[in-house]
This record gives C-alpha cells, structure tokens and sequence, in this order.
C-alpha cells in the first residue's frame, strides 16, 4: 500500500501539536495597563517554551518528511511504529506546558526529555524497520546512506540523554540544551547529498 | 465521484481527536517540588486513557484505511455513513476524559464502550455498503476478503460489547480489555495477505 | 491555478470545527456515583447541540465538496469567497456553545440561525460566482444542473430564515426543524443524476 | 524534494490557528436573558478580533499559496524558512486574543503588530530565497513578477510598522489600519496577470 494517507495524518497530527503548544501562553483579563506589560514580560517561559518545542516538532517532522524521500510502501507494522511515533509527538503540547510551568524542577526537565527520546527512538525504529525487515523503499538504497541517517538519529537521542541526565545537576543546563539542538539541525548537511543526487 | 476528499476529511478529523486526547493531560501550577512529582503520578490515569484511546483511534483509523485500498468511489450515502462514522471518532476525546476523571464508575465505562462500540458499527455498515448496495470498489472483490474484513470488525465488536457488559461486574476488568484490545489488530493477520496479493 | 492547496484548507477548517465541537461537552471533576449519572444525563442539550451542528457541518461539506466535481480553477476573488465562508464555518463551534447553553433562550436561537443562514449565502455566492462571472468550470455546465445546485442551496437557507423567525414564537420549534433539516440532504436527489451522467 | 507535504503542514497550522481564533469568543454560563443580551453585545471586541485576523491569516495563506505557482522544490534551508514563518502564524491566536481582551493598551497592539511583522518578515525572506540562492523555480522567472511580489509583501509589511508605531498615539487608529489592511489585498491586482498568463 502507498504511504500518501499515513502522510495526511502524521502532517495533520504534527500541524495540530504545534498549533496547540500556543494555548499555553495566554493572559488573564481585567489587568491594569502596567501590570499587563509585567504580566507579559512574565510570559518569557511560555514563549520559550512555544518557540523550543516548536522547533524540535520541526527536527522531527523534516526527519519524518526526509525518510519518505526513499519510503514508498506501508504494512501493518509500519503503520503502528508510525502510531508510536505519534503518540510521543500528540504528548508534546503537554510536555511543554509541564515545562513552561516548572521550569526549575528535574521532573518537568525529566519527562521532557524522556518525551523526546522516546519520539526519537520511535524515528529511529520507523527507519531501520523500513530499509530493513519492512523492504518498503523503492531501491537499493545507498549503505552509506542508511548509517548517515541512523547516526544523524541517534546523534539527536544521544545528545537528549545526555541534556536530560544534566538536570540532575542544573536545570538550567539542560533547557539551554534542549534549546540549541534544533540548530544543529538546521545547516545543509552531508545527508543532503543524497537528495540531490537522485533528482540529477 | 473519487474518493480523495473524504479520506482527506476523515484524516483531518483523526489527526485532530488524537492530539485533544492531550488536552485532558493537565498539571495546576504553583505546585512545590515535592507535590509536583506526587501531582505528576496521580496523572497515571490520564495517561493510560491517552495511550488506550490513541491506539483505538489508531484501529480505527487503520481499519477505515485499509477499506479504502479497495473502495475507488463514494456517493451521497456513503459519505453520510462516514459523516456518521466520524461523529462517533470525534466524539472520543469526551469519553475518554469521562473515563480518566471516573475510571472506576460503571457509567463512564459504559459510555466509553458505547461510543467505541457505535463507531465499529458505523466502520461496519460503511464496509457492508461498499461491497454491497453502493457497488463502491473498482473490481470484483474476493469473497473470502468480504468475509474476513467483516468479520474482522464484527470480532472486535463483540469483544467491546463483553468487556462494556463486564463493567456491571469489575469496572477494571472492562478498563483492562479495553487496553488490550488493539494488540489483537497490531500483528500480520490473515487479511495482510490480500493486500499482498494485488500488488504482485 | 488550480483547486487542490484551497481544498486541503476547507476539508482542515471542517475537520477542526467538527472536532472542536466536541469540547463543550465536558463534565466536572469529583462527582459521586449518583451525581455522575445525572450530570451525565444532563449534558443531553450539549450532545444534541454536537449532532446536529456536526449533521450542519456535513452538509455544508458535501455541498462545498460536491461544487468542486464541476469546478476546477481558482482565482483570488473565488479565495476571498472561501475564506467568508470558511469564517462562517469556524464560527459555528461559538454558535453551538451559545445554543447548548441557552436553547431556550431567542437571542441564541438568532445566533446560531444568523451562522448558518450566512454560511449558506456564502456557499450560494460560491457557486453563483464560479458558474458566472469567474467561469471556474471546466466544461460547459448544463443549465439544470446550475439551477438544481442554486435552488438546492437557496431552499436550504429559506428553511433556516423560516426556523431562526419562528424562535420569536418558540425556540423549541425553531431547535427541532434545525435538527431535522440535514436529514432533506441525505437522501439520493435529483442533483445526483448529474454525477452519474459524467462517470458514464 | 517536491513541496508537497511542506504545503500539507502549512494548510493545516493555517487551518487549525484560524479555527482555534474562535475558542476566544466564549459566553458564561447561567445568565439570564437581559444578561445574556448584554453579554453577546459585549462580544464585540471578540468578534472583531476575530473578523480581522482571519482576514489577516487568510492574506498569508494566499500569499504563500500563490509562491508555489512558481516554487517547485523544497530544501532543508528552505523548510527551516517554512517553520520560522509557521511559528508566528501559530502564535496569531494568543497575539488576537492579547488584543481582543485588551483593545486599548498600546503594548497589546504592539505585541500583535509585530506578530504580524514577523510573519511578513518570514514570507519575504520565504520568497527572495526561493528565487535567489535556493533555485527552488522550475522556469526562469520574469524580474518584472520578482519584484511585483517582492513589493506586495514590503508594502503590507511597511503598513503594519506603520499602524504598530501609531499605537504610541492612538491604539484606535491602529486597530482601524489593522481591520482595512486586507481588503487591499482582496481586489485582482497587477500580480494575477502573471498566473493568467502561464495558464494560456
């Protein structure tokens, strides 16, 4: 079976998280003209929180998007390691809120973290179970190619391990963590090769 | 008329009851540490609600998908089938929070299987309508296949409507089969291998 | 340019609003056995409030997907047309919370009726403009089919100003023909003889 | 890569934030039918609020949405873009809802001016990079549509720094260029001549 409807949910799901992380920032009614202003500055958390989360959903979601450049099929195993996968990403709006409210507590730094790993290992399973017992890409794919990918994967969890083991010690640590990972993302990397090598 | 919007429609509505499930994952500020944590466990209930409705979402979602390989058009009443068959999806994020908040009352079970249970007859009526009356599938479908998939869903109705009437007994028994439920619909079945068969 | 990116927005605004409907349903926490029940029992103008806005969602639905086998272009004046209706569309959950809360009372009756008969214009102004002045069509488009549509939409909207006038005598009557009027919809009509026409 | 499923997930954010504009309207409960009245007219600001950005999500909808008539391809920087322009349309909600609740208040305007801003920002930058260094047009594109569009944008951008900064004056004159803004951009215009022409 073809992986366009599974698409159609997993972008519904991902589009629908990241528009309800901004419920969470919100202001009470009835203040006078300075204590809005203050009450705004106080919102700095949330916000932080709304552009972090907002960020990793990103990581994620172009994870996601990227595999399916190779992934042409589903199965039923396939489909539930998406459902998984899912399941941890529909769970962030609340992982953040949780966070945006304790920010200085190692159990909201905690179930963020495990929040993130789990969605990470959920992406890393959903690729080695398609290139591998799945056989749902089109072609031979490039072994170079699949440990790029799965390192770039585990690269992520890795690094979330580690940020969240550091909330033992600081809090603090490990937000800022949490909030510089997306950027690593984000430059032209050696994984993009290959994109450009099958539209040539 | 083909039938991209309503799988559209469908998935769109999916996408969305799966991400409110989270919205009744709820922490109250201004907690200290240590009542944090204890506030942060007694969510237990809440979050198993979460994973047992995602996943029945996800058999639904599943089982309305798989239809689709074979169902190629739609017409006025089969898009009233699935208007109703959505009613039913749309409805869970509110059974769910009535299951999470009194999970050991025989109503909120009650209505919990209700609602699950009514969407199995509207996925099954939608099924019985495509193969039958509405001649809605492209080609001559296997009558074994026909069989299986209703039985497929009549099965799980059955199981929902045991584990609904248990609740007169042990409201936990019914929480318990309601939780193990979707395992039954996650491995390779018999009805995998018709999909196999076309695409060779 | 074509329809499909205008499409995905309707079918996600609809799928959202249908969804969100669901929300006024709720029940408070720390009840006991006997108050769950009745304050279950109690919810009946809001679960009636749900089905039928779902039934007035899915009608407009149809209405909007079925205008789409004929129309096939878009331009920015035709996206103008959608974005009211759309604005009509996701003001219903408003509407519905209104009428749940107060369906006794005329100014919500109005409300509600004010909603859906502005909804039905835009919806008539949606076709007028796609089968005239935009010529968004493909082909020629028989002249029956163009009245068939417009008196189809137009009877609909009639009905509405009927019922949202009769709430000056009594809300309850105008509540029961708003809750039968879906059910003129969902029968085979002559409008469906036209879809047939084209597959043959 | 092709830009398919990067338009899936910016129609759902756009879907999704319009829809939830209206989880801002809301109505107490127990009024009694004068109350009730006073209450809905009341509203107003709300309602508004609401009016307008919609109108204001639906002027970038259909400003993205007329980019990829000519952008065919997407890169990793280019989704990174995507995201950064998705961030503030997903926060348009709080910023309505910020001046829905405080209409008069020169720091509420501001907040949804520059909200406005940087999203404007996002789809500049979203354009001059798909035209520029990104390459992500299938044909030559003509400089005389380069720097129509170019301009389209600057000049809505220009008008909300210039309706922000008026705040400091008179946050009723701002919230007045806020509500015409759009219906600038509603009329056909010198830009639509470019999508007629690829048509014949």
């Amino acid at each position: 079976m073809n992986t366009q409807r599974i698409e159609t949910l997993v972008d519904g799901v991902f589009a629908i998280a990241m528009t309800l992380l901004v419920l969470d920032v919100r202001i009470s009614q009835g203040l006078s003209g300075k204590d809005l202003v203050s009450a705004i500055m106080r919102l700095w958390p949330q916000i932080a929180a709304y552009i972090v989360s907002f960020m990793v959903l990103a990581v994620y979601w172009i994870g996601h998007h990227n595999q399916y450049y190779w992934i042409k099929y589903t199965n039923r195993i396939f489909i539930w390691i998406n459902v998984c996968f899912l399941m941890c990403i529909a769970f962030l709006p609340f992982s953040t809120s949780l966070l945006a409210s304790y920010p200085d507590q190692v159990i909201s730094v905690f179930v963020y973290g495990m929040n993130v790993i789990l969605a990470g290992l959920a992406l890393y399973l959903h690729w080695l179970y398609a290139i591998g017992p799945g056989k749902l890409t089109k072609n031979h794919i490039d072994t170079n190619l699949k440990q790029t990918t799965s390192w770039r994967i585990l690269r992520g969890i890795g690094f979330y391990i580690i940020a969240t083991c550091l909330s033992l010690i600081s809090p603090k640590v490990s937000l800022a963590l949490f909030a510089i990972l997306p950027f690593f993302y984000m430059p032209l990397s050696s994984i993009d090769r290959f994109f450009k090598k099958r539209n040539t």
